[in-house]
């Protein structure tokens, strides 16, 4: 994710530039990550009182609720049958080599039920998984809906909350997230001058001899960002929210011409 | 895995071919399964009694008990310092695109306590998890191990069993496991003649018209075999069990001379 490496143990880094304040509530970095994904760990009670680990495959309906097919034989299946209580741990990929607790993840606790008409939420664990098609229709598989009661967001070190349930329902899926890797990519491999002009006019880093983007968002633009003294992250907001991913490239190059502008 | 798909509501395929009694035990699966993978999902207890994944590294010590190094802030942390029982969730990687219910997987369940001396399990976690190490000191980190009560291992749809933890602990590793990818790689791209000679002389589909390996494992091969009625799983087995990756090779050239003898 976007934000700088900082150890829980008390080891901050120096303090982020330009405009922390413009990264993405967790609420919604959490929404978001719960729909780019889909295989989670379902943990559920044995009847002797043991949590219980099962990898599962799911979907999310519009307000983020997991919606699982399960098959009755499963183990968490006869476990939730007998307390209803569950979590799902969601984590993003860790890059080969990449410590995993560096990486985005969150655990979403809640109670599960048996959707006795799952309707359109049928419809979207189809369409995420096409292989289960073979067998959503057996009489003993089921569509099973997690609500979720809290969500424990981490971001990385140092970078962790609780989000209630209430606001994870209400918090927007970011539509730039499913574009990011490229861009970062591009802006990584070809505009070199672009994200140091970020960094020296926007972040008021003017020592900064290299930048690259690590992180975009609806929100704004995360930089790391090699200066004389040390390393630095820096953060750049838009001057409006992004509503879809085809704003991202305007929104790059607007921010360039403000940078520009600003170095005069 | 290298069962046959079988799904749990009672469609059985047709018979496996060969010597299925060649098939390795489930408690070998198991600590073969826990020494190739490096990440995993611990089950926790919150103090609410609701049940907590969360994503962690480990190890194996020589038991197959998995060593974890967590810290003392972590959520799982805490748990598990106010009620012992968890389970780890161990799984094999799901190939693009495949169901990741036909994907190997286990849950280890026991309780976890802190080592107040890890000695060599601290060499073998970082080993595993190098960028650990420069964490691995700090006060608020420890070394802890699962001791396994009871594995539940699933192969894939239909092929599932309960191991206890004194036969997982004294199950082996298998050491044709880290070559099996390769071996079957080539197999597949520059003998499909023998491989059709394992189908038609030692499994006895003499009307095999095209035969796939998909494992291979100390104990023996597996094969998917096209016949003109339909598609076959058949398994045979090594005169003896092989006790590392070199020997596979051999093994399977071994195999090829029988089938050839045996067609005359």
């Amino acid at each position: 994710m976007s934000r700088p490496s900082q150890h829980g143990g008390g080891q901050a880094g120096p303090p982020i530039a330009g405009d922390p304040s413009t990264f993405p509530p967790d609420a919604e970095l959490a929404r978001t990550l719960a729909a780019a994904q889909t295989r989670a760990t379902l943990s559920t009670l044995t009847s002797e009182g043991y949590p219980y680990g099962s990898a599962v495959s799911y979907a999310v309906d519009g307000t983020g609720a997991p919606i699982l097919l399960v098959s009755d034989m499963a183990e968490h299946t006869v476990n939730v049958r007998g307390d209803d209580r569950v979590s799902l741990l969601v984590a993003a990929e860790t890059p080969d080599g990449a410590d995993p607790l560096s990486t985005a993840r969150m655990t979403l606790v809640g109670r599960m039920h048996l959707l006795a008409d799952p309707g359109e939420r049928r419809d979207a664990y189809l369409a995420a998984h096409p292989y289960a098609s073979y067998y959503a229709d057996f009489s003993d598989f089921g569509f099973w809906q997690l609500d979720v009661e809290q969500c424990r967001f981490v971001g990385g070190f140092g970078h962790m909350s609780w989000v209630d349930g209430t606001a994870y329902a209400a918090a927007t899926v970011d539509p730039v997230a499913v574009a990011a890797e490229a861009i970062i990519a591009h802006m990584n491999a070809d505009h070199a001058d672009a994200n140091l002009s970020y960094a020296t006019a926007l972040a008021g880093l003017t020592d900064a001899t290299a930048a690259h983007m690590v992180g975009i968002d609806r929100h704004g633009i995360t930089l790391r960002v090699e200066t004389p003294d040390a390393p630095r992250m820096a953060r750049l907001g838009f001057p409006e929210a992004l509503s879809s991913a085809d704003e991202a490239r305007p929104a790059v190059i607007a921010l360039l011409a403000q940078a520009r502008a600003q170095a005069g």
